[in-house]
């Protein structure tokens, strides 16, 4: 629903300005790694954010992870449902509890 | 739809093994950097990566990206969607069009 | 003095590997980041990281930093020197005394 | 000494400030991993980056590099000397020349 419209949107938008062009994996993949960079500044000093500006930046990196899954012809919801699967069964709940210790449930 | 599935699949693993408690927002946007970092190691040395990797590591950036915004009670999307909505404004299509000079349409 | 041997110790190791033909300035400026997500995964979780993992880390983002110093022809230490006088007309002490609000003391 | 004289410059441009209560290791590795991002924005949308940008965000990167080093009563040059031999051993010359296939040469 909100994701078809949210790719609706983004493809108009990339199309009305010709920009496909430069959103190749690589620079998509560059800019996410920016705009973290612009998300984490909001936490440079301390652990409290203004929250306007955190949905500000999240924005962003959601943005560019939309278009490189878009452009590699993937749907943002299943990648991440997809890994989730293959992380519950690296990180059994029995194991997993309460510990944040090597805590490095998303990776592989 | 999905996207319902997914979030309801995300609070459960959280909950299931206890992780809320690593989750502040700092930490969050911490875990987005770093796993940026791994995408973006994809393609370190030239511009073409495997996909499955990228996919990967794409998903982990997403899975942090959709738990910081549903820590401060955002819909991800409607995120996108109001932050592409001031781009426009910002980035008008007859003067952006096909310019990647200071190209830096959704950031503010 | 170590700063010479640092240099002729990095070319040689580059050298001997014939590994310049991968040390584009975009390619290290990649590296660089990817390398400085490794460090901040050492304080994923706390603010407490384990002395010689970020010892490591910090090793390999300097180690990238330096390359890309010498690719440009830069002396990394003297780059350093140069942007702290420009930083100090911007922040002057009686302005900046003991302020974290808007601290953004090394960027421009 | 080169080299002193940053150490020299950066601890009293520091101690001015009263800026020390910000530097702790946590906040020094987020501030190096934002600056990364910023050198990484040169190139965001090509390869070719302005060289005087470059040097400034570099110039950021490695003030926070030389920061984090000093608060850990590091030598940023030891550090990376003493990687470098760890990193010979493990990519000997006759295994590594010319290879960028799983290129991670100053990863452990």
């Amino acid at each position: 629903m909100a994701k078809d419209e949210v790719l609706r949107e983004l493809r108009e938008f990339v199309r009305e300005r010709d920009w496909a062009q430069f959103h190749s994996p690589e620079n998509l993949a560059k800019s996410i790694s920016i705009e973290a960079g612009e998300l984490l500044e909001c936490f440079q000093w301390n652990a409290n954010a203004d929250r306007s500006e955190v949905q500000d930046e999240l924005a962003d990196v959601l943005t560019y992870c939309f278009l490189l899954a878009d452009t590699l012809g993937l749907d943002s919801d299943q990648v991440v449902l997809d890994k989730l699967a293959r992380t519950r069964e690296k990180y059994p709940v029995e194991k997993a509890k309460g510990r944040s210790t090597k805590y490095d449930a998303y990776e592989d």
